[in-house]
């Protein structure tokens, strides 16, 4: 009897937890496992705002997949995947075709800037950990081409985040402590650096404890962040944005660097797959199976799940896609052995959001925190990611200890 | 009696050294010592190959002026010279107009494009230090852009290097050093960066001696760098440049980053001064003078200076900078004591063009010296500047040490 192939399509949080749980309980001849990924290293998608304002440098917030991998259980294929197909049970990649028995798809997230003209051609998206380095060195140009100009273009250093839900919120708290770093390097005088959250819904962190938001915005304001809120963002130029104030009143706002961080969407080559989807998210079935496809598994942000306490999808978070990779591993082994799957049951520990290196707000098994305190969980959320994926070693490699 | 008023323009070299040697010979009550400098830093304008390559930070090759002048017999200025009135014995600055007794122009170079169209615009120069961190910043830019961009246009990644006098030669060991660090940073493969270096005249390094520009040519093909000799660029555009090759034969270089490092002159306030010069270059008088004015030195890259043996102008270099600060300093005081002035008399301890961080070619003491041991002596006279404006303290601060 041939033993059974398992493909797992992308590294992030949700691909790589279904690997590891995987290869730690199913013996070497039960499954052909096979680890597909575009780099031949997982990235931390949940530090991406702090590689992308500069606090922390590419090479801090990715590992090596190798690092993580057994490889007399899994085969690691360094590839990007072109096209899925579901009926021929075949994966075509720039690196090979490859069939499967058993398919997950952990692909991920891709921005989302529905249809606003523009931003896909002039904003920066903190989408990848590629894309996080190209906005740190954007904006680092920008600076240091201010500093070197005869006549001075201050729109250089106005810096614009589309977005205040959670990841513009985090993003703007690092470059909070960024910019005045930034200004002593590149000798540019504070006052002239100007960083404007845009935010088309009427909130900021939709979702989140009115106090923590007011908290949030407080600590960011005294930092100088200015905020918009209430008003779209209409059209992305090569010069900033068109932001709409009121029902005919538009402002335009020059800025040297444009970053949209207001939607994310999942994978695009879901939408090619002919499994059911809504902007290439899969509403899966309670053991996080696709829709009528009894052999694909759909995890992370591609994965759409209800919350029916509140009738809403839970958040696309680190945390529950980690979970979802062992229910995953987990029905994977009981479909090989003839049994039954299980029902995925998110545990949701808590939320913290980042404002910046020491301060965060958040909720944690039930309790409000914010400040250091906050900041400290924050820490452990992110070291505890690392150590359910790569255990105590790639925290002490990876690990983010300087806090209180 | 009033006591003299004397007005150094420019902390470089010429007008530290100046500075330093006026502080250390005459009392606090003997003249009005003046220094005016755009920045309230020295930076080591023979090390900004190294800033604009990435091998140094922009703070490792720069010090504060505050570090060097002593506050009770030195008054420090930072502001922007706007005009130099010769007639009317004053200076014009964006902080102020100084009358003076003495003046010291030390206002150093400015790069020279010979009117090739484009190069204004689209070519960046090693002019000093903010520029040579916007090199650096445009360049990972490139590279971090290639590694993002979806459709890549390898020509980002080609690094086009004007000229292969001093400047461009030791631009272009540091790059030789600095590829392999950038690929690996953002993820590029190293094959698909150029660096080409293109010069109008037949020759490397002219003045060299012969056998050490085949060594330095060599070393630096080897770490894949090329070379168009006898090639001159013609234009400058947005996406490379234009190279003459033959009669009626061009070749165009689509390049992301084009660096001219193929002429300098003298700043263009001097033009306006009414002194004869040269391209912004004062023939001076045998004691620094300028020719026709009493009260007016001129020293460093403003000075030109006839080497009677081989008649043509000794170099622009740090070393004969600052020995002119010592004789300046001297006739300053010969002036103020009614004395006769003295002859700058250059002593050419030698010279030594870097290839990179362990590599480099050059004569000491008239001894032909290549690779470690060369560069050795380079790292010699980097600190020996620092010793002679600063002292021992500022060469354990700033110097070179990680050497053999």
């Amino acid at each position: 009897m041939k033993r059974p192939t398992i493909l797992v399509l992308g590294a992030g949080y949700g691909g790589l937890a279904t690997i590891v749980n995987l290869q730690k309980n199913i013996g070497p001849d039960v499954a052909d496992i096979t680890l597909i990924n575009q780099n031949d290293y997982h990235y931390e998608s949940t530090w991406l705002h702090e590689a992308s304002a500069g606090t922390l440098r590419p090479d801090q917030v990715r590992y090596d997949i190798a690092d993580v991998i057994k490889s007399d259980k899994v085969k690691f294929v360094k590839a990007s995947v072109e096209g899925i197909d579901i009926p021929g049970k075949q994966v075509t990649t720039d690196n090979g075709v490859f069939s499967y028995d058993y398919l997950v798809i952990g692909l991920g997230f891709e921005g989302e800037t529905f249809g606003i003209p523009g931003l896909d051609k002039y904003a920066l998206s903190i989408a990848n950990v590629k894309a996080a380095r190209q906005i740190r060195e954007h904006i680092e140009y920008q600076f240091a081409t201010w500093s070197m100009e005869e006549v001075k273009d201050d729109s250089r250093l106005t810096i614009v985040v589309g977005g205040a839900g959670f990841t513009g919120i985090e993003f703007l708290g690092e470059l909070g402590n960024r910019v005045p770093e930034l200004c002593k390097e590149f000798d540019v005088p504070q006052e002239k650096v100007r960083v404007i959250c845009v935010e088309a819904a009427p909130m900021v962190l939709p979702g989140f404890d009115p106090e923590l938001v007011e908290y949030a915005v407080g600590h960011l304001q005294a930092k100088g962040i200015e905020f918009s809120i209430g008003t779209p963002v209409v059209e992305a130029t090569p010069e900033g944005v068109k932001i709409k104030k009121g029902e005919e009143e538009f402002d335009f706002v020059k800025a040297g660097t444009v970053v949209w961080a207001a939607g994310v969407r999942g994978n695009r080559l879901i939408e090619q797959t002919g499994i059911e989807n809504m902007r290439a998210r899969v509403k899966v079935e309670k053991d996080m199976r696709a829709p009528g496809h009894d052999d694909v598994f759909i995890v992370g942000d591609c994965a759409l799940l209800i919350n029916e306490e509140v009738n809403r999808p839970y958040p696309p978070t680190a945390q529950i896609a980690m979970q979802q990779g062992v229910t995953v591993a987990k029905n994977l082994i009981a479909l090989i052995n003839g049994q039954e799957t299980e029902t995925f049951v998110p545990d949701l520990k808590g939320s913290v959001c980042s404002l910046g290196e020491d301060d965060a707000i958040g909720v944690v098994f039930g309790k409000k925190v914010t400040g250091a305190k906050a900041s400290f969980m924050k820490k452990m959320v992110d070291n505890r990611a690392l150590y359910m994926l790569g255990g105590p070693s790639l925290v002490v490699k990876k690990g983010k200890f300087n806090v209180l």
